[in-house]
């Protein structure tokens, strides 16, 4: 009877670990919703909040790394069980820094005071969803251990990349033709670069989902579709001038 | 005498661990520097080696992060020499995404074809000089276990901020004295983000640091010093125009 109470307790902490991942998560992929809307509405408020929120992603991230060092203390777990506490430690990584990157686009919301080509937030609103589909099934993936969907998210980050540099260019181009618009353009390119970032995110953890269930890292090439790094100035001058 | 092997094996696995956590922050630290040279001296052979060195970076995270489930796994590690393994994977992970900024510095300086204000690279370096010694600082605490020189590299990163601030509003002046500038001033504002992104993860770093030693979270805020989200349309104009 002992030992079944024992096992019991320790079901109990595995799911409140999934839980607490699952939770954070959820505050995320809501903070990227709300970030986005905070912007296209210029609604300063909602990004408020989305800042405020952050504290709750990072004391869940401190609840996820006590609760771990006390599973791997207390009930010394093998094989599988002890993938997902390591793998834990590292989502809660992950998903504390997007976190961090939906704030800092609502901060950005607010910086901006207006945006005249309406057209931008189309595009980035659009880009920010896909990468809001990502967190969302990367967390299914994560909660019912399903490697097919985790790397299902991990190609779709190329998706987010080719948003994020044909944005690049058209914010550059948009600089370009009024000086007026830079500081509010390189804020945009900020949080485009956010949002870009966030989708890597969802990616790592997309990895560790299938380092999780198969215990062997993935081995192939992310594909990796932000060029922009590589973009050169006589490109922008001939697109800006066509 | 079998236990005493025991021990020693164990003791041996240990000090790879934080081998390889010192062998990757070696190899991120001279990304950096490295990356900044290749920009200031405009010499792209140097950037693409600083690209490559990304894949050993890679490898080492790989490696931590199976050397610590393995460690869990058979030596059930308590108290200090727990955290020490949890915080490794932590520690892991920041180290792989400064190597990713560091990187990302690299491409972009083979993007920029010329920089005209050579003041602006000089800041630059300034700044990523600050984030280097954070690096080798914080690397050092970890290696001794030395929670007071962790703080003082946590600390240090509102010097980094303030360096990023400056840096940002000159860039956005630059880039509205000539549409020209655009481009390349966007890859160094770029450039100046990742630089500032670094010195955020080397600051993680000293908290897990401070975690490992004293077995609680850092209560204190974090000095925030990028105040850069909040920057405003209208400043900028008048910052360009005075």
């Amino acid at each position: 009877m002992v030992a079944e109470h024992t096992v019991k307790a320790y079901d109990e902490e595995l799911d409140r670990m999934d839980n607490a991942i699952l939770e954070m998560g959820g505050i995320v992929e809501q903070q990227l919703a709300d970030s986005i809307l905070a912007l296209v509405r210029r609604d300063d408020e909602l990004a408020s909040r989305v800042i405020t929120e952050d504290r709750r992603v990072d004391a869940l991230e401190t609840e996820i790394d006590q609760l771990a060092v006390r599973i791997l203390a207390l009930r010394q777990p093998v094989a599988v069980d002890l993938r997902v506490i390591t793998a834990s430690l590292k989502v809660a990584s992950d998903l504390e820094r997007m976190g961090d990157y939906a704030a800092n686009v609502a901060k950005r919301s607010i910086a901006i005071q207006e945006i005249d080509p309406i057209r931008l937030t189309h595009a980035i609103s659009r880009m920010a969803g896909i990468a809001q589909g990502m967190i969302k099934d990367v967390l299914d993936s994560f909660r019912d251990r399903d490697v097919e969907r985790a790397m299902a998210v991990w190609r779709r980050d190329e998706d987010v990349d080719e948003s994020y540099n044909s944005l690049f260019r058209e914010l550059l181009t948009y600089m370009m033709e009024d000086p007026r618009r830079i500081t509010p353009c390189a804020h945009l390119l900020f949080i485009a670069k956010n949002i870009e970032r966030i989708g890597d995110h969802a990616t790592n953890i997309a990895e560790i989902v299938s380092y999780v269930v198969t215990g062997t890292p993935v081995e192939e090439e992310r594909p990796k579709g932000d060029v922009t790094s590589f973009h050169q100035a006589d490109d922008d001058t001939e697109a800006a001038a066509s």
